[in-house]
């Protein structure tokens, strides 16, 4: 593209080098930008300054925090010996907003996958290990995603686990609440089938 | 959604005014931030901030320019005599990508809109009917966008001029380049009948 500005040409580059947007998209945000008052690019800018400058990351649970330790893990409420162990932030959330589970997380920061250079190293096992060995853990749940890096890293951590008291579970999977039969792939009407409930658990739930 | 952190949840709320950017999206762009280097996140915010201080429009055409006057404005290489009338600065890149116009622009901010509260009066018109009565300009074409908004807007340039020494012409309308005609609306394909060209000028282009 060419642009007549070298300012404009900067901004847009800048924009671009976030997933999933392209020049094109970076080029329309920074125009609407251009087109509002000039507080709304303050606004902006600021926000991601001040987030990237002053966040944490909770010393216990390695979730975003503006704190040392985070909301979840300094309530009182909290069930301690429940330890869910989740990818990342937006897993935390996303559970969260269930209103369905009451214990603590780990965030790993991301899964085992040779192929982009993700090692066991790179995440944060070794502190969920730690933490398993205090022994105030008394169920870990894996609620990693279903995919071959998510089942690597399960597989990891338990084997890390071995000879440790603390139970261990992963998240159902099933047909999604709402979804009709037909439409559902194999595995998962498969593994719906033989990991079924007694009838009378779905009827706690919501 | 439920943030563990004010931080967080402020920097997605800025990044959710952006146009076409929901909650969730804006989330996975700033948490792609937090994983990145600092000076990702400076240079981004220092490149939409100073391109929102010191971004000038040029005097003459009002198109996105460094200076007073807009590189093309400036060049001495440009036909002063032909000026082409767009709605908004991305379709000046455009034409300028095709290296197929020589003359300047005038960039009318927009088209007549009643529905968004659009008027005569918030577009660059006067600027350009000034420009006109200097005599300097012997042909306007029309590139607003081939819609009931377009159309108005060119219509009411078009009785501003009355009287005035200026030609004025529209980009053509046709089947596009590489398309096929079966698959073409009837509207374009018999407008590009219509206004068919002597086959000589079509090899000229390219």
């Amino acid at each position: 593209m060419d642009f007549s500005s070298k300012l404009l040409e900067n901004a847009v580059y800048e924009m671009s080098q976030l997933p999933g947007i392209g020049k094109r998209t970076a080029l329309r945000l920074v125009l609407h930008l251009l087109k509002r008052p000039n507080e709304q690019t303050s606004k902006l800018t600021n926000a991601l300054q001040v987030l990237r400058n002053d966040i944490k990351f909770c010393s216990n649970c390695h979730n975003i925090s503006d704190t040392a330790t985070c909301e979840i893990c300094a309530s009182p409420r909290r069930d301690k010996s429940l330890v869910c162990v989740v990818e990342d932030i937006r897993d935390v959330m996303a559970i969260e907003n269930t209103s369905q589970y009451n214990g603590l997380y780990h965030v790993l920061g991301g899964k085992i996958s040779p192929m982009e250079g993700v090692g066991p190293q790179d995440l944060n096992i070794n502190s969920l290990v730690k933490k398993v060995k205090l022994g105030e853990v008394k169920e870990l749940i894996f609620a990693l995603s279903s995919t071959m890096e998510g089942d690597t890293t399960n597989f990891y951590i338990y084997k890390q686990l071995e000879g440790l008291q603390v139970r261990t579970s992963t998240i159902a999977r099933g047909i999604a609440v709402g979804d009709e039969l037909e439409y559902a792939d194999e595995v998962t009407l498969g593994r719906s089938i033989v990991n079924r409930i007694p009838f009378e658990n779905s009827l706690k739930a919501n």
